[in-house]
């Protein structure tokens, strides 16, 4: 269906009409000039944003739409989580351009679902418009958490722990094997050697070759914010002392919080958490796999510190590993390679302005 | 200076690092995972959010970035105070294609900042990125109200008085004077009558006609958003019943109003609000001045509806006029021509998806 025939308001109503509000404090969501929501003695607030353009942040040639719209709602759910909070409510702002169809945006809008559901969070509101060129994703993602919980990017101190969560460099590894395969794809199509098929599915002849690599694929297309680890860090008693999520890499990540925290830190390469399915791919690709690890960006783990003393506890919960430690400024911010010698952190992170 | 030279970080930080807060409810703005504010008890918390598109929302071939940073400001600010509360943060969103420079986006800054500072907004964050095409902004904002002065779209009684403020039709002839003006520009360059002048400022041999019409183009580029009157309604105790502001014109704004509240309206042409410059405009562009007021849209008024009993208390406030009243549903939207004759009130609105 085209969206011209049911137009703005009707496509809201459409994708808005069946969402059900689960949190005692939405009190109002989508239909009106502004959401509604109340919190209760003694929490903050927290509000995070994300614009994800078509073309920059994502490649809708591979990123299927209803992938699209979990992975857009999940980046954000992650940064609620890294303050230490929990999500409560979201607004979905979409410009589209001509060539979506409504059932488009229920596919979009699926995935969205999806993963608000899995946390617990509400669809209150958004904006939907035209686009002249491609799709537009803004979210708007509202958190909250009792005073005393909030965890903030300065709170570490020079003999903390650095721990991180799951695995890191799959999801970058994961986007190398999709731009692969759409390199072989269009130089088929370009070489005709692919034939469209005619059927209801619009589908093509071709196979891309995933075959024991379905882990990168989904960190990259499917990835989850660590709400496990949130609630088995409160379960444990254990308060980070400086948190983040891990989107532009560890290295850059780690810049951000020795630089807002006022410390240097020492991280030791033997610890950094791979998958073997990652450390396959780089191989193949002749990259290093602890280049990728601390460069590669779009992890969603979660990288926290907190004090020495917490150490039997933290290393206990499942998925979190201890990879090193905050040290005095001065000391700077190292790596500790397999062969004992010490490299400099580079914060190379990714720079879709460069 | 090019944005590349900076990256997204340097940028965010350029921007962001003379920001004052200024809300004691703003506990953190921009730099960690989320910004973080904290309400008192018994307030609640309103969140709206706009995403504008270049070429859809906007054309920089007329609007000055630092009014495009105003305005997109005021638009959302506008929502809160339609649920009679009042702003307190925002976050802004960017993404910007490679021909904006860091000069470019510190005049956007201005304008927003111009606009939150005369609201009492503090900006908390965003998120800055690259877009392959055009500009894209995406805007949210957060107010509060106290819980029992939140108004909303379906409160509405069959008995009560419609009210709008300020005047109707002006920035939708704002639009056409300088869409006139672009198309005369256009064709000279074309026709090669125009010199680009070789100075500094890179500004052109053109000078469009806008004599005696700058009320338009003020409401155009540079709506005001009515904290105003929203203050007089405090102070003369007045609570709407239901109140909404006027974004895609007065006749689709009644039409949610009356559809959400289960009522219907019966408003007077004569009553209508309309500026000089606006009927002369319309005149000139042999546009039915009503029509415009009725659908022209972008006026940002506030439209809202009072007990009868409030009739003379309301009409005392300056800037507000009652224009008829809510009726039972069955009765349906009727516009009460000059000569008596009645018309049923369509929403066309504006719909950027058609």
């Amino acid at each position: 269906m085209e969206i011209a025939e049911i137009g703005e308001f009707g496509l809201i109503r459409h994708l808005t009409e069946n969402i059900e509000l689960k949190n005692p404090e939405t009190k109002r969501g989508a239909g009106d000039d502004c959401a509604v929501m109340e919190f209760g003695e003694g929490r903050q607030v927290l509000v995070t944003t994300d614009l994800l353009m078509e073309g920059v942040h994502f490649d809708l040639q591979y990123v299927p739409l209803k992938h699209l719209g979990y992975k857009s709602a999940m980046v954000n759910l992650s940064d609620i989580y890294a303050m230490n909070g929990r999500p409560r409510q979201m607004t979905v702002s979409i410009a589209l351009s001509k060539r979506f169809t409504v059932e488009d945006m229920e596919q979009f809008y699926e995935g969205l679902q999806l993963a608000c559901d899995a946390h617990g969070c509400d669809i209150v509101g958004g904006d939907t418009s035209a686009s002249l060129t491609g799709l537009a994703i803004s979210i708007t993602c509202i958190g909250d958490a009792r005073k005393e919980n909030v965890v903030y990017r300065d709170g570490a101190q020079a003999t903390d722990l650095i721990c991180v969560t799951g695995d890191l460099g799959a999801a970058y590894m994961g986007l190398q094997l999709l731009e692969r395969e759409k390199a072989v794809f269009n130089s088929q199509i370009k070489n005709e050697k692919v034939k469209i098929k005619n059927d209801s599915e619009g589908g093509l002849e071709f196979q891309p070759d995933f075959a024991g690599k379905e882990y990168l694929l989904e960190r990259q297309l499917k990835p989850e914010a660590r709400k496990d680890i949130i609630e088995a860090l409160a379960k444990e008693g254990i308060r980070p002392t400086a948190m983040m999520d891990i989107s532009d890499g560890l290295s850059s990540e780690l810049h951000h919080i020795c630089s807002q925290s006022h410390t240097g830190c020492r991280i030791y390469e033997e610890r950094i958490p791979l998958d073997y399915q990652t450390a396959v791919m780089a191989e193949e690709l002749n990259m290093n796999v602890t280049t990728c690890a601390l460069n590669g960006g779009e992890d969603y783990e979660l990288l926290f510190t907190v004090p020495l003393t917490e150490h039997d506890h933290v290393a206990a919960i499942p998925g979190v590993k201890v990879i090193g430690h905050m040290t005095k400024p001065e000391l700077g911010l190292l790596l500790v390679c397999r062969d004992g010698t010490e490299m400099e952190l580079k914060a190379q992170g990714w720079n879709p302005l460069k």
